[in-house]
């Protein structure tokens, strides 16, 4: 595909972590073409000046963000990697024409009121039940004929694809609990006194039982994937790695199932998803960094189901997954551009 | 004290990291002298060509078993940190006066079936049910009349601190999932695969869902704690840390209870007990590092209850819970020589 | 390119983390094509199940070395991937026509004598002449005309290139002193005490000073690329990290130099070399790891050069380095299958 | 010693890493005891609200700066763990009794051109002149003497220590090599960019080449020790682990000297110095952690020696030090409360 050829996209927000995997990704991508990138306070300096990684792989320099809205109509799609309640006020300064795809927590939730709950902030004019949630595997058919993408949380990512096939069987009963790890990046790109080295390198602590803000996103996912509301205690939790997220998921399940049969309910719901590999045991962040793979394994005892999953926050549980959302939405084969090994070690 | 006043105490199995730390404990605790050590494969070293923490700050050689085993009748205790299956063989060749503290898990489990599933191994002339379980806090009355102590494990600890205030009060309405994570060094001293640091360094993963070895003697304690027999799922997890466990423990509850209610049923229950700290949200691993504290918090919707408790798995969890349960059958207060600040960071 | 077009290569010795970073690029290579891979102890096992970050992405298998011998008549191009010590074995064994880039330390060392004394082994037959010391940049042209590479240690790569400029401008007074340090995945997949993650997740230490089997190697390249002898005091070190080499080397300078001047000598040096990024005062490891990319900082007092250097030791130290040369040897673009972004953070 | 005979001692600037570490130390010191602790941000805030770590092990409250000044005619000698400039405001506002031992820069550099030019800052009326450099080992009855001490720098600590018996000895030719590294808490307990726990965790790198701000005091300090001016080449890296300082200094040596002569220099050197342990090869910062030990090994080929030093900076090299040579001047043991064992691992 010559340049001239490829589609159009523009950044939001490039300086921090979610913008840079999404130019890790976008600047070799077969079929996109970053158009611009904004960073208001790198206005002007190049892209690999504050995204080392980058230093020879692109000649990309940040622009303002008001430079950028003026940009926008020259882009097929945009991507919105801003700190959450910007994106509110930039959706409804966009044309109509142009793909949205929102990285943050602004779009995620119909309902305003759980909204203001978790987020502490008013909805105007109910644009969010325009956008589409984009968890792919879950939600392929939508997305694909979707403009206006709302991205998952990464912690959501996680644990949606670990309990999504158990509750679209109905094979749950009573409360699910959730006990989900991130790495360090998940906290962003600036550093912060629950980031600082010296503390974080030696840590592990549990933060918001009960209360996290991805929690409603799930919530709302598995009930309308099942027949009956989902009862959901998720409790995240500190690892002192740069990268990744681990959800460890506890169900009491409604049938008796054994080893082999829940592990073909997740096999036939997973089929055709290539970046769900599914694994014994247990999956390891290790082997999923850096790439847009979950990995899930799925253990009974007949009575509880287990199951792990394991993603990259910053790609599946982000860029990745955002790509991944445009790729469908352009007719873009759902893999392209998206094929990262990982590394081993 | 002067040296002849003290308490003689010998070591078996010196050269892993639990004899490690007995000696760092050990050499500066105010009562007890180490009388002996032994370390089969260094038998004639110094015990600081193999810790050399201890470089400069001990004289002691390692010796062979046989040679400890002769010595036995010129201790008043002894610590066995031998791997599992090696505390059998020794304990009934033993004098019938000598403290004997054992750190495997070789007799914390009554019942010889479950220890036989378990552990894959027979009980001889069921021994094991004369050894007092060894969880001071809660069981502090019969370690301090006991003469064999079969001192708990790593994960066992952590998980009966968080929850033995609940089942001891009753408050527990079905299973409780517990999700707990462990630092390298649980592993022990010697290189493996699982603790092979190119990918040990960023990895996180669960192993044994369900069946860990710890799960029969958590459950076993809780049933005798409660009214009513625990029904526990009980997961085990590597972090990529040195030192640390941490679980997270997840429960209905029985009454509706507030937030400060909660408190309170914990605050009561370790009033006494000067290692307990209850802290605010979570605990964490860094704040327990090298000290004998398990930091314990607890949270709750008014349904469920999140508690979370962090220990060292090398102090707390085998070491320092080893001597402080010498301490209270030698009759010596609790504390002596188990006071350590941790660091920070 | 079509399948059928691809250029075949081998692979002996896939098991280890340099067959695992060979299989991870030639994968996805554009020019080549895998066409076996052997593994002594894991023949007749899928690759992905060693190297799980390759899940989904390869259903080759290893297959023993006999095996892979048989096949060399089938492929243009063998890596090996080897212990020290094998590929002397295996060399005389082949075809005159396969190019062969061996990454051990077998074929490095032009004299006989040297090499006993460092790998404490005999070279039969002299058959280490025939071979081109494969360090890309410093000798591109050799390697291009070459059938036969010795690819260079991890350490010896990233000394060079920080050296090199200065060798061969003949700026260098004296001894130059070489300070380097290592992650942990440089000493190989198999599990040792002193890759134990307890041990080494918080370490730091010297190894093998004046004595590093890659000092040699390092020699004899500085030797042949300047006037005089070079004279080299060279230490390595461990640091707590997977992956990284990072090499500290200070030089008197022969001439007064400003700082823009040494730049200026670095810069006409690397001008056409991709791989070499020239960054301010110093490289980092974590904006090279997982690539090909060599980063290099120099600063001057006015009397002495400090020239930093950082690669990832498997890639550019090892696997990436290998393939560069193959692309040289097989008239590819010297980039190419070699361009990866590494990742932020 | 009862509470009423201990020496009251005082702590300015108790919420940063080197107050916490004088906090961990003092509270257990068998003849000091600390009357007040000041942080301004913390002022009326319980210790271990702050400090974690000791949480159950102190009363003590932080006050303000305003009302510590106040207090010092109360006690016996202060601690000023303050920030670079803060000290030189509050020394002169003290009693001419008061025991002084500053942990900052304030006061190391006799020549108030140097200081200016490293420092940034003028000395006003020269009052670092009647500071004695707190290097214990290398100056241990000047100390003895002194009333006001500056304490040394982490970096400087190791360095002095590695080199200080050859500079003693005249056994030095030409230029030092020092490459020094450090962890990430040597850039103390405020969050920053070069701390942020995603971007540290995997990175090394070199900073402040040939200007780093410690290096005139070594310079200053071995200039006094040997016979000639000491000529240093000093550089510092970042290590991705949160204690430790490991210097690595390279010299060639005057005389031909065997191993075993050079490891006697270092022995009769060190001879009646507890805290310094001669090791083989090289030390590693694990074995020196929360520790006051400097561990050092000492290498040569015959004309170059390699000497590797390891301290805890935040011991060793800041507020272990500083209580060692409170020790000395009031005439108690040198190790009293100094002795920690360290931990394996």
């Amino acid at each position: 595909m010559t340049n001239s050829n490829k589609i159009k996209v523009g950044i939001f927000g490039g300086s921090g972590y979610g913008g840079s995997e999404l130019l890790r990704i976008l600047l070799f991508h077969p079929a996109f073409e970053v158009a611009f990138v904004s960073a208001g306070e790198h206005a002007g300096k190049p892209v690999a000046s504050v995204h080392k990684n980058l230093n020879k792989l692109t000649d990309l320099a940040f622009i303002s963000s008001e430079k950028a809205l003026e940009l926008t109509n020259q882009v097929n799609a945009i991507f919105l990697a801003l700190p959450h309640g910007q994106a509110i006020e930039i959706v409804p300064q966009l044309s109509e024409n142009i793909v949205v795809i929102d990285l943050s927590g602004d779009f995620r939730l119909d309902d305003e009121s759980i909204f203001l709950r978790y987020y502490k902030r008013e909805h105007p004019g109910n644009i969010q039940k325009k956008f589409v949630y984009g968890i792919t595997e879950l939600n392929r058919e939508e997305i694909s004929n979707a403009r206006l993408i709302s991205n998952p949380g990464c912690f959501a990512t996680a644990t949606l694809l670990a309990l999504g096939p158990l509750y679209k069987e109905g094979l749950v009963v009573g409360s699910a609990i959730i006990d989900a790890k991130t790495g360090s990046s998940g906290s962003g790109a600036k550093a912060a006194q629950n980031t600082h080295h010296p503390q974080r390198s030696n840590s592990f602590y549990a933060y918001k039982p009960f209360e996290h803000q991805h929690l409603p996103e799930i919530k709302q996912t598995l009930d309308k994937l099942g027949a009956k509301p989902a009862d959901l205690i998720f409790t995240t939790h500190s690892m002192p790695v740069s990268r990744g997220i681990f959800a460890s998921c506890y169900v009491e399940l409604s049938d008796k199932l054994s080893q082999k049969d829940l592990q073909n309910v997740f096999q036939s719901f997973y089929e055709d998803s290539f970046f769900v590999r599914l694994v014994e045991t247990s999956p390891d962040i290790n082997w999923v960094k850096n790439t847009n793979f979950c990995d899930i394994a799925v253990n009974t005892d007949g009575k509880f189901a287990a199951v792990f999953s394991a993603i990259d926050n910053l790609v599946k549980g982000a860029a990745g997954q955002a790509v991944q959302n445009l790729n469908l939405i352009m007719g873009r084969p759902e893999t392209e551009g998206l094929i990262f090994t990982g590394s081993n070690p």
